[in-house]
C-alpha cells in the first residue's frame, strides 16, 4: 500500500475557513519577510490544541500534516508568482531569444532585478545568511557564494537545498554559455560538490544534484545545488531545471568554434500565464501565428 | 500564506497504526493488481466515518487527505521498488555505457523484460486501455499507441499522465537516438501532440509536456506525456526525466555524420541503492575508484 498526500479541495468554503483552523505545531524560523512553520489542521480558532488530539502525542495521526510558508508583508509580484495559474510550453527559438528574449532579459537587469544579487555578493546583505564563499574579487571567474535556498529548513540534510551565485557579472543565463566556458563549468561544478561536501561532511559528492534554471527568476547566473534525496517538485522539473552536466555535454558535443554555444539551441520550457514573459512575448507570438495572413 | 502538505512521520508507532486509521472517502479505480482510492486519516478500525466529521461536508477540512494506491498482490519487485532507499547521483560516461551498461540492457531485454510492451503493441493485452493507436503494422516506424499511466486516475485532465509506446523495436533507450532520427523523432513529437489533443480535445498542444527518462524502466522506446498543470514529482525530476524536444536539439548541433548519436554524451542521472543499476554496475566502479592501485 502505497500513501500519497492529496491536494487541497479548491472550493471556496474549505479555503476561505483555513486559516482559522490552522494549529502551529512547531516554528521553523523566519529571515526578513519569509516564516516558515509545521501545523495541522483542527484545533479552532483558539489556536490551541483540543484535549481529544493531545492524546495521540507527538507522533499522532494528525500531527504536522501541513508546512506553513508566511510572505508578510507580500508584495503584488509575491501573489502574482503563487496565485493558481496556467501554465504553457514554449519554444524559444535562437531568433526569439535573440530578438525579444535577450531585450527582456537586460530591461529586467536595468531595472534593479538584480541589485540584491549584487548586495549578497559584495557582503552588504544576507552576510550572515552564506554558508561559504571565495574572498570577493580574489577567485577570480571562479568566485562564488553559497546560500540556503528560501524553500530549505536549513536543518534537514536530505532536503538540503543550496544555492550558488557565481561572483562574475558577465553571465545572464545559461543561453550565455559557450563552448570556451566548458573547462570554467567543469571548474565551477568541482569547486561547488567540494564546498558543500565541506561544509555538510556527511553528505557525499554523489548524494548531490547540480541544475539550473531556465527561465531562470533572475538574470545573473546562478546553480541549485540539491540532496538527491529532496522530494523533487516544480524547482526540479523537465520544463524548468536543466542539469548543469548536461549542459556541458550539450557544449562539449556540439559543432563549431569557441564562440558556439547554448544560444543556439531552440529550448523549450513551460512559463505561467501571469508572467511577463507569457504576456509580452510568447502569448503575442502564439496569436500573431493564428492570425490570418 | 503559502500551505504544503508536510512529509508523513517516520516513526514506527505512526506508520504501524496508519493502516487501520485510513477511512477510503472515494473508490478512483483499478486495474489488474493495481487499484486507486481517496481516503483520510480518522474514523477508527471499522473504517466509517464518525458522525461529528460528517457534519463538516463533503469540502470538510479533513475530506480526502490522501490517495492509497493498492498493489495486491505485490512481488518482491515492488517492495524493492518503492521501500524507502538511498539515492545516488551517477555519470554513465560513453565507455561505461559500451561496456556494462548496454549489455545490463541486453540482458534485461532477453530475460523478458519486455514481453509485456510487445503484448501490448501486438494487441493481446491492455487493448481496452489503449486511448489511441495507429494501425497494427502499417505506420511503420511511425507507428505507435497512447496508453494512460498507471500513475493518472484517468479522469483529471490537468494531471493527465500518458505514455507512447513506439511500435519499432529497435530502440531501447535515448542512447540509440542518432542524428539521422531527428526527422523521425519531430515527426512522432507532432503526431502524439495530435493524437492527444484529438482524444482530449479541451487541452492544448502547448499545455503538454513530451520527456523521456534515463534510465527507464524498460528497454524499449517510450514517452511521457503530461499536461503541464500536473504537479511534478519524482518522474519529472531532473537527473531522471529529459526532454523530447531537448534530446532533438542536443542532436541537432552534435558535430558529427548521421551515425552520430546519444551514446556519445557522457548521461547524470540519480539511481536508487537498490537497482541493480547500483550494485552492478555503479556500486563496483565507485569501489574501484576509491581503492589503492
Amino acid at each position: 500500500m502505497l500513501l500519497e498526500r492529496a491536494p487541497f479541495p479548491a472550493a471556496e468554503s474549505y479555503l476561505g475557513r483555513l486559516p482559522t483552523e490552522l494549529t502551529v505545531v512547531r516554528d521553523l524560523g523566519a529571515n526578513d519577510i519569509y516564516g516558515w512553520a509545521m501545523a495541522r489542521l483542527g484545533g479552532g480558532a483558539s489556536g490551541r490544541e483540543p484535549e481529544a488530539d493531545k492524546e495521540e502525542g507527538p507522533d499522532g495521526c494528525r500531527a504536522e500534516d501541513l508546512k506553513v510558508n508566511l510572505i508578510y508583508p507580500c508584495t503584488e509580484a509575491h501573489v502574482k508568482k503563487y496565485r493558481r495559474q496556467g501554465v504553457r510550453s514554449v519554444s524559444e527559438t535562437a531568433d526569439i531569444y535573440r530578438r525579444l528574449v535577450r531585450p527582456y532579459m537586460e530591461k529586467k537587469r536595468e531595472g534593479g532585478g538584480i541589485q540584491w544579487v549584487v548586495n549578497i555578493i559584495e557582503g552588504k546583505t544576507e552576510a550572515e545568511d552564506v554558508i561559504y564563499r571565495t574572498r570577493l574579487g580574489e577567485a577570480g571567474d571562479e568566485g562564488f557564494l553559497l546560500l540556503p535556498d528560501l524553500n530549505w529548513d536549513r536543518r534537514t540534510l536530505e532536503a538540503l537545498h543550496l544555492l550558488a551565485i557565481v561572483e562574475r557579472r558577465d553571465i545572464w543565463s545559461l543561453r550565455d554559455l559557450k563552448k570556451k566556458d566548458i573547462s570554467w563549468l567543469r571548474q565551477m561544478r568541482s569547486k561547488l560538490l567540494l564546498a558543500t561536501t565541506a561544509a555538510y561532511p556527511s553528505i557525499e559528492p554523489d548524494q548531490l544534484k547540480l541544475y539550473v534554471h531556465y527561465q531562470p527568476t533572475y538574470y545573473h547566473f546562478h546553480i541549485h545545488i540539491v540532496h538527491v534525496a529532496l522530494e523533487p517538485g516544480a524547482t526540479q522539473a523537465t520544463g524548468k531545471a536543466i542539469g548543469l552536466e548536461s549542459i556541458i555535454e550539450t557544449l562539449a558535443l556540439m559543432e563549431g568554434g569557441e564562440e558556439a554555444g547554448m544560444d543556439r539551441l531552440c529550448l523549450h520550457y513551460t512559463v505561467g500565464e501571469a508572467s511577463a514573459l507569457w504576456s509580452e512575448i510568447f502569448a503575442p507570438l502564439k496569436r500573431s501565428e493564428r492570425a490570418p495572413r
